[in-house]
């Protein structure tokens, strides 16, 4: 079973606004058993989006529409739904009861504007959103195909996706067993790890398709297999990961995580550890990442974003000296930061990030891409000193970020 | 001029990565003066990858490719151009120095497999990639209508985006002139500032479009005016802003900035002004907003984030009594936090939030959503009680986010 996306909106052509709609549709699809074929991003224009529709729906049983149900003048969408199906807009009592319900919560007057998003074309059905104003709308045509028009905000297409648009999808259609499985791989690069589990990768069995996912300082590997039987899926994936381990169990840092973040939330959450913070060049990146898991107040004590340097020493303790001697992005003052943090926060565990993240600042002996990153437990302390090739600042805190979730996992796990 | 863009990648159908290259390639070409037409991501398959080549080429000037270079077996996009091109691989000389030169930089062996990497379609012409091993190709058909292949790692491509390809694209083509306006507008939704200002919107020139770019807690307002004089379309710009500015003025807090964390950055770099964080429920999110900006160590002295409450009392000095009392989630804790970092840090600005992200942890009093922001500079501080309708965590986080940087711009221009 073939899903197409089409997402609307001139903001996503201009690019002012980064297109996370298209991955959190595919993976709600993908883990319902969908194929995604195809997405297409067209500009807030008639023709464009009736064009896409046209061809999109020659090649795919169902087509996903977001964006363009907004109650502003840049919005189009519904008046090309009625030219495709023949139909016009009518005024839909549960579209306009949900509107009046939301605005009664808001404690806000219905302007025109809004009850006009309760128009919709008569031959569609209407999946109540229940987080927003504009409506959902399920069109089904003669030869069963579906297209669904959802708002393109992306927490209410979220809900709606898994309320509403997924559940029918699947009772609508009998959708194909997909399974994934992630790696992550860490400490070799992609071409290596590539030519070290070859004869690996051509032993796979038909039904398994392998992906190479390479992120800032990590690599994700992606096995995924498709067929009627969910059972023998299972056991081909199983099988393939048990067969990877001797050849390259040394670089797997974890299994079924997106994320280093999220390994190491599961990691300390299971074992009941703390954790604490101390950045620098990170700068909050690292606790950002944690604290944005829900649970995370169960581990995570706090952290200290001690950017310069007279902070370092009056809330972690660095010394004055150290400072002077070695500079802030040294071996001695990392250790000193993630020691003082684990000891302020009295956590079990500490990261500690300090260096240079570009583009500027950089010296000859340390320029710019230089890191010391230290990780603490309650008995040692290790520190480890990165030199990053780039001087790209979000590249190199990105990468700065994995060396230390990647370090912090070590830690936990021995 | 069209441009369209093909990202190749199963990862991006299977929502496994989110397609940033597509908004900053876009963001490339609309500034260069170049209009995208349409996105498309396909799959790493054949077919699909020649469908969208055969069908773009027909309606756009110009199709920029990405993704599909790497060494790994997954990556089939040179054999695709060589069948569209009626062409074959050959090893071309330059690209091969290229990665040559880049292994021995990294001090590595060149494997058969990196070998690959330099092997292109017989004729493309080579653009050298100084960051990477996978080769970018120019194809130029008979029609004049232009084909590029580009690796899809982020940082490669915007690097041959910004030095190779655009300025080629330029060249080539005889590129219309773009000019885009940001407004930043806090306080108001998007139906009730629609309403406000619709009598401006109707009575725009025909050259400029206006569009409404909703984020968490804010709304964007984008005016892109086209045409042939740079001149014209800037007063034409000036002049719309200028009779904005009577209509809707107290809601517009910046111009010219993509986001309120870019506003505050210029802010407090051009009046010299320093800034401390204290985070409850943003947990580090505000501080990396700012540390992700280059010059950002010129103003910001350092964060606390201070999840649990003994770390507020440890770190930021709130009295024990007052978390008894009234708990974390408190207007004087909030006070207190605010209050505690700038001394700390010795700052001219503080930003302290503390609430209940979600999607648990709520109470009737306190639910899910309930967030105080406090902001403080040398002589005063102002603190704003906010309740958010939804448990989601990362818009709650969002929101916040948005919210107290508002509230400090507001803080440092009064």
């Amino acid at each position: 079973m073939n899903v197409s996306i089409i997402n609307i909106g001139d903001e996503l052509l201009l690019g002012q606004v980064v297109n996370t709609n298209a991955s959190s549709m595919s993976k709600m699809l993908v883990s319902a058993g969908m194929d995604v074929k195809e997405i297409a991003v067209v500009g807030d224009r008639r023709e464009e989006i009736a064009n896409a529709l046209c061809r999109l729906e020659a090649t795919s049983d169902a087509i996903l529409v977001t964006g363009g149900l907004g109650p502003t003048k840049d919005d189009i969408t519904k008046q090309v739904l009625c030219d495709f199906f023949h139909s016009h807009l009518i005024e839909d009592q549960t579209a306009l009861d949900n509107v009046r319900r939301l605005f009664a919560i808001r404690g806000f007057e219905l302007t025109p504007v809004n009850r006009a998003q309760a128009l919709v074309p008569e031959c569609c059905q209407v999946l109540n959103n229940d987080l927003g104003t504009a409506p959902c709308m399920w069109f089904q045509a003669d030869n069963g195909k579906v297209v669904v028009s959802m708002p393109g905000v992306p927490f209410e297409m979220e809900w709606l996706m898994q309320n509403r648009v997924v559940p029918k999808l699947q009772q609508h259609f009998n959708a194909e067993h997909i399974i994934n499985k992630n790696l992550l791989v860490q400490g070799i690069g992609e071409s290596f790890f590539s030519d070290l589990v070859e004869p690996w990768e051509l032993a796979l069995p038909k039904c398994i398709r392998l992906a190479y996912l390479p992120q800032a300082g990590m690599l994700k590997l992606r096995l995924t297999a498709r067929g009627n039987n969910r059972q023998t899926l299972q056991d081909a994936i199983d099988k393939a990961v048990e067969h990877l381990y001797p050849i390259a169990g040394q670089y797997i840092v974890g299994e079924d995580c997106e994320t280093l973040a999220e390994l190491a939330h599961k990691l300390l959450t299971d074992k009941g550890m703390t954790l604490a913070t101390a950045e620098s060049c990170t700068g909050g990146a690292i606790a950002s990442l944690f604290t944005a898991q829900a649970g995370a107040s169960h581990y995570f004590r706090g952290g200290i974003v001690a950017y310069s340097n007279d902070i370092k020493e009056r809330t972690l303790g660095v010394k004055h000296s150290t400072l002077e001697q070695h500079g802030a992005v040294s071996e001695q003052t990392a250790r000193q930061m993630v020691e003082g943090v684990r000891q302020l926060m009295d956590s079990d565990f500490a990261i500690a990030t300090t260096g240079i993240a570009g583009p500027d600042g950089g010296t000859p002996e340390k320029p710019v891409g230089t890191v010391w990153i230290a990780v603490a437990s309650r008995t040692h302390t290790e520190a480890a000193l990165l030199n990053f090739p780039g001087r790209r600042r979000q590249q190199n805190i990105e990468r700065s970020t994995n060396q230390a979730l990647a370090m912090l996992i070590k830690a936990i796990v021995n």
